[in-house]
């Protein structure tokens, strides 16, 4: 079979502005890139504000390998399979980091048949938006360091009295606002910022700091969460960067960098349009990284969507114990619309990895027994996939499992998985198909799509599992309790003292993001299948005013990932006529 | 008088097919991003191949005050000027960096009625070029410290046995190979990177390092002087990142990471086509501050004009000391093409400033009593454009001084000035012209047009001031005393070990890049008008073999710069319309 860009390049595209137009976009909703990309102006939703919305289908998974379970392949081939079917359908997912493009897992357009094109594109810088998210984040974090410096150089009074600007009186060890980049550099994890050669201080004031990845920024988070530009421009100002000498929190508004920042990020509000490789419309917009981040697409792209079709097919990253709950618990509230339907994307190889027996690292590739049939190790990695339904169906949703099938499986062991799904008693409609969405595209996601059109009949009660009026603690308990099925949450003295800051200063009714590892359940990526005797440990909380919720540490989850001994990045060329090799 | 960006707004544009069409390129030969911005691909240089080229004029200037003398305004002005005088006109400019634009300077579209336009999409952001050279360096970076930690981690024998790749056994003290950020941001100048919490080590090793602005990364320079996409990807390849413990280079070809950076690069290596407010085709290419990097627009941008317009207008950054110098000896060497003419831009204030009578500081309004009338000041620091015009003059061509009038300039004052230049003694052809670009656009700069297009009738010998078979000694002393008219170099212990280490390691063929303060033609800002007796004091040398050229820090001169009390960015926001404010 070719590679994934192979097939990409192989394929003859349609030009965006005919894909927009039967999507019903208009020119003046518009602003190409090219022939294949467009933003698309967030405007359009006055011009169609009184259509009526379609069905939202949120896909997540298992618990999934290091290697992902291939949900973004299922997400692209069940839209193509649904356009197979004669439905207006989209897709939305995330911009790729280059993280990852360049680390252990590869572009993330989908794969084989099911990929949005072009693939390089969509893998490398696409629009720009998550430079600029970049760039307004760290914009910020310089405008923290040269204010600071130049406070304590002049004095607070002489500052206030040579720039006629109030000191803010930022404490040197509050400063909350680390800066970001998009790419897995663990050395950026901790670092000291404003060394000087010994009796100089221009390089502003020595103080610990660190990196994190561009997606997990809370403007990524806002960048998905906003309705608008307005909506954005507020958020931003809300961003709470630091606190002064008193206590007191001290905003990108106080700073007076919020309208900068907003300015930078003024063209990345605007969704991306694309297409599948069989001509589906695709919105690409924010970003992923939903162990670490909000990680879900845009409010504002899925609403296009929804407006423009009857089924708008969206992911949420990992397992729905991830990706998933912040799509229900997060996202959802804030854009006052849940999901109709959920598919869990499961595979053989992913199953047998949550069994427990086969020794899996990350940055590793998976051992090849693990694609031999193995009755023992899927029995026992069933587990998981009955708790990623159960836990989709806590959501009120109709859930289709969608078996996504690799070249390697075998149809008796595929067969017998299908029976046990059949077989077993879920508290929520569930269907389930075997997708070869990545071999043979939307034909190969027909039994899919039919199933998806099915669960998109059936009674649809969404519900998140919190409502933001219940406090802190309580939906913290909420998502340990219910969300993953541990026995709550113990948190460290510093996020004990935390809470009871945020508390103070009124911030009780926020939602929570969690940031845990997506490798299992727990936060504890040792720990495969269905586990239920853990208690998660929540080491830190920090404040996102702007996102709209509070951010919990747990574990020893990092927000920074690291590059492997082999990177991806090892395969990467590029020849003299412009053709990229080894990207996947 | 409106702002910039309220000119900009209210100027009806073109679209920027017909300013392509327009300017002889065709639609093949363009990726349109929006309708106001194409990337135009190099290949069609060689649709272009046998097509005489025009003439190739270069905009400097005196030594400047701290926000510049005008000189991209005067270069969109004359070019603006050429076309009211019906000559095939074409500008080349270099993207600007967001350092500036949210630091001291402000944007870099020019001003007034002589800007590059939108001049909100041209200062920030534009097509992601700049994005694209960051990415593409700390790229490299994180490869270089995920490849010393695994390496040190498994002990080198065990690292090839693991990863079948030979070990590079890098030198944890010879990394020369720094991040970059395109932001003002002192406090990066000096860090610690790969610490760890006490007993761990899993976030690489502790080392030193820094960030330098994007601008100033071999990248950016490789990006400006690569001739095809090719030979970027082979320049990329020969980049030294750092030395292994036998004190040998460990290159980017070397980590397997030279691939995946070409690959970042490879829609940065098409200019941008834009238009200015009369509709004169610009194209907008690599990156500025030509102080601490090579910092002229691309050899690529420069060839497309030659090949479309029979004048080609481009600009170098700061005095002929700085962006002109190494226009002629690194760029028009390695392109095989120098100019034909020097257009050195003046001012009132700026030559008063010269004076030394003025207490300027960067970062620091300039004094209101600078714009009135002040003979004493003005006699005194005509020296210093004497010294231009000399300076350029060096290079074989003829010059013509553009006095950029501010408002409050009076006429007495300005027509003192040019009685005191057309009655002094030059080597070579000086013709004056008075620019009022700024607030009359192309009709304030025909003037000065009809100067250019007679000076350009006039004989040229364009020759650099070195050949590269010199050695690097000579170089170095060509510039400091034929460059920049001192009695030498001096160099600092570090440098001269790092001379010989170049010698012998068979670099003495390559350019000089001095990296010094732009604020006096020696290394030292408070250095005024035109000095002769001093010593370049040369701290530090680098090797940027892909650049081909070896880079010389000289004096104090930093590569990242900070932001000020009271930087731009205060001034900037956006309304729910989108529309900007506080942009200049």
């Amino acid at each position: 079979m070719k590679s994934d860009i192979e097939i990409c390049r192989d394929t003859e595209l349609t030009p965006i502005d005919s894909i927009a137009l039967q999507a019903g976009l208009l020119s003046e909703d518009l602003t190409p890139q090219g022939t294949l990309k467009a933003k698309v102006k967030p405007s359009v939703l006055k011009r169609l504000a009184d259509k009526e919305e379609g069905k939202l289908v949120v896909v997540t998974a298992i618990t999934p390998t290091p290697l992902g379970e291939g949900k973004t392949v299922t997400t692209i081939g069940l839209a193509q399979g649904l356009a197979k079917r004669e439905q207006k359908v989209m897709a939305c997912i995330r911009q790729p980091s280059m993280g990852p493009v360049f680390g252990v897992k590869g572009g993330a357009a989908g794969g084989g048949f099911s990929q949005v094109a072009p693939m390089e594109k969509l893998n490398l810088h696409l629009t720009g938006d998550i430079h600029a998210v970049t760039a307004a984040h760290n914009l910020a974090a310089a405008a923290i360091d040269a204010r600071l410096y130049h406070e304590e150089r002049h004095g607070y009074e002489a500052f206030a009295e040579k720039t006629g600007m109030a000191a803010l009186r930022i404490d040197i060890n509050r400063i909350v606002w680390k800066r970001v980049m998009d790419h897995n550099d663990r050395a950026l994890r901790m670092i000291t910022v404003g060394k000087n050669q010994p009796g100089k201080t221009i390089n502003g004031l020595e103080r610990e700091d660190g990196f994190d990845i561009s997606a997990a920024s809370e403007l990524m988070a806002i960048l998905a969460l906003s309705k608008d530009l307005a909506d954005m421009r507020q958020r931003i100002g809300r961003v709470v960067l630091a606190y002064n000498i008193d206590g007191n929190p001290v905003t990108a508004e106080d700073l007076q960098v919020a309208g900068a920042m907003a300015v930078t990020m003024c063209e990345a509000i605007e969704p991306t349009l694309m297409q599948t490789l069989e001509g589906v419309p695709t919105l690409i917009h924010a970003g992923p990284f939903a162990n670490i981040a909000h990680g879900n697409s845009s409010v504002i792209a899925d609403r296009i969507a929804l407006k423009l079709s009857d089924f708008t097919i969206t992911e949420g990253g990992f397992g729905s114990d991830m990706g998933f709950e912040k799509a229900c618990n997060i996202k959802a509230q804030q854009a006052g619309r849940g999901a109709d339907c959920a598919v869990v994307v499961a595979t053989l190889r992913g199953l047998k990895a949550n069994s427990g027996l086969y020794d899996l690292r990350p940055g590793q590739a998976l051992p090849e027994a693990i694609f031999a049939p193995d009755d023992k190790a899927l029995v026992a990695g069933f587990e998981n996939l009955k708790w990623h339904i159960n836990n989709a169906a806590k959501y009120g949703v109709p859930v289709v499992v969608a078996i996504n099938r690799f070249p390697q499986d075998s149809d008796a062991e595929l067969a017998a998985l299908k029976t046990m799904i059949e077989q077993a008693h879920f508290s929520t409609h569930v269907d389930v198909a075997i997708s070869e969405a990545f071999g043979k595209g939307g034909e190969g996601a027909t039994e899919l799509a039919d199933a998806v059109i099915n669960a998109c009949q059936q009674p649809a009660n969404f519900k998140p599992l919190y409502s933001l009026e219940q406090t802190l603690e309580e939906k913290l308990m909420t998502v340990a309790e219910v969300g993953y099925g541990g026995r709550g949450v113990e948190l460290s003295d510093l996020a004990k003292q935390q809470l009871a800051e945020l508390k103070a200063q009124g911030h009780d009714n926020l939602a929570i993001c969690m940031a845990k590892t997506p490798l299992s359940i727990t936060h504890d990526p040792s720990l495969k299948g269905a586990p239920t005797d853990f208690v998660v440990p929540v080491r830190e909380l920090k404040l996102c005013a702007g996102a709209g919720f509070v951010y919990a540490l747990c574990g020893n989850v990092m927000t920074m990932p690291g590059l492997p001994e082999k990177p991806a990045y090892l395969a990467l060329d590029i020849d003299e006529d412009g053709n990229i090799t080894g990207l996947s």
